[in-house]
């Protein structure tokens, strides 16, 4: 008997905007896990703070914010190794995600990690991409509309080469790439038609048009939404 | 003083996958519309019918399924007409949506006719994209990965045009476009990493090898999920 690991997505931010059901099987579960930063508070226990109880244990999954990718691994390695502990003693575990579980999410880090040897299971949530279209007020797709979802971290030749053909596109991750990304749209002639969102469903949500962000400031989790449509419909 | 345009997203079908923010707006309604077929009962409003009350005043809107697309915009003109009298008498109106209203949700046809005269908001639901890769256990993306979303409407030259280069893609609205999605994938040498989906979340949902799927009996509201990952990277 194993116990078995639950990816919870939390949504967006605003507490309103969690399931039934990821409540519901938090309220169950012994052990609690979440993605950190290496000081301070986690964003995704923040947004289910109030359904805690003392009782239930807590793994914060510190991640140092670094360009190289093997500081994070070695901390996802030691988190699952942990996780893991209280899998084999029969304890169900749940990793908290921002957002779903399955569309960027860190959970996918301890996924790849457990699933093969304890009962996995994902519990989906609002992603930040239909949060920050209703944020904005703006349709991602409809009909027979293509949507690409890109990450700002790509290079600025390969955001381009996607941006170009793209009917419906969303573009995250932006923090420091912003700029690089409002490049591309301006030599694509794309920034009028391209909107800025941080925050989306918090009391600290900013919507505006892509030319009136500041580069300087732009969270990681802000995203810019652009969409032409089909060929001659708009 | 005019009444404020809702669009509700109620997820992918259980429940319990609905969000405290869309129960709360519900319960607060005096008008819910939401799409029906012409004969039989709204899956929309299925999913949420323990919440509604008798007092509520209810808009079914019956959207033939014809494939020329003019009886269904006539249909959506009428019912936007209806809400919009609600509207003007200063009665809030929310339409019901499956998944989440702006990703391929019929709200938008409603929203199209109705945001530039009313307020309006849209509450962010648990889309089908995530809840069918919570469903079968498959990461959609992960770090630097792109993600395609494509109607299975679209040709088979354009489905192949851009499957060709996808690293994770979703195709959406199967039906009886599910043997030419497969032709496809199939000429790509992505069947094998191809998953198919249907009735994510419900007690008849199915996850299957692409290649087990049935063509004749695939619904509208399945799914292929396929991941091919970064260049290099599996």
């Amino acid at each position: 008997m194993t116990g078995t690991l639950y990816g919870l997505g939390v949504g967006p931010g605003d507490p309103e905007l969690v399931t039934l059901k990821a409540i519901r099987v938090l309220r169950g579960l012994p052990v609690v896990a979440y993605p950190a930063p290496e000081d301070g508070a986690s964003f995704a226990r923040s947004v289910v703070a109030s359904r805690l109880s003392p009782a239930q244990t807590e793994i914060a999954i510190r991640v140092p914010m670094t360009r190289s990718a093997a500081p994070a691994q070695a901390v996802y390695d030691r988190a699952a190794l942990e996780i893991a502990g209280h899998l084999e003693a029969d304890r169900d575990v749940g990793v908290l995600c921002q957002g779903d579980p399955f569309f960027y999410g860190s959970f996918i880090q301890i996924f790849d990690r457990l699933a093969a040897k304890f009962p996995t299971r994902v519990v989906p949530g609002v992603s930040s991409l239909t949060a920050c279209a209703a944020a904005a007020g703006l349709p991602l797709v409809t009909r027979d509309e293509i949507l690409t979802v890109l990450p700002a971290t790509l290079s600025e030749t390969e955001l381009e080469k996607h941006l170009k053909q793209a009917e419906s596109a969303a573009i995250l991750k932006l923090g420091r790439h912003l700029s690089k990304a409002r490049r591309v749209l301006k030599r694509l002639g794309l920034v009028e038609r391209a909107s800025y969102i941080e925050h989306a469903s918090l009391e600290s949500q900013k919507i505006l048009p892509l030319d009136a962000a500041d580069p300087a400031s732009a969270p990681y989790f802000s995203m810019i939404l652009v969409r032409r449509g089909r060929k001659g419909e708009r």
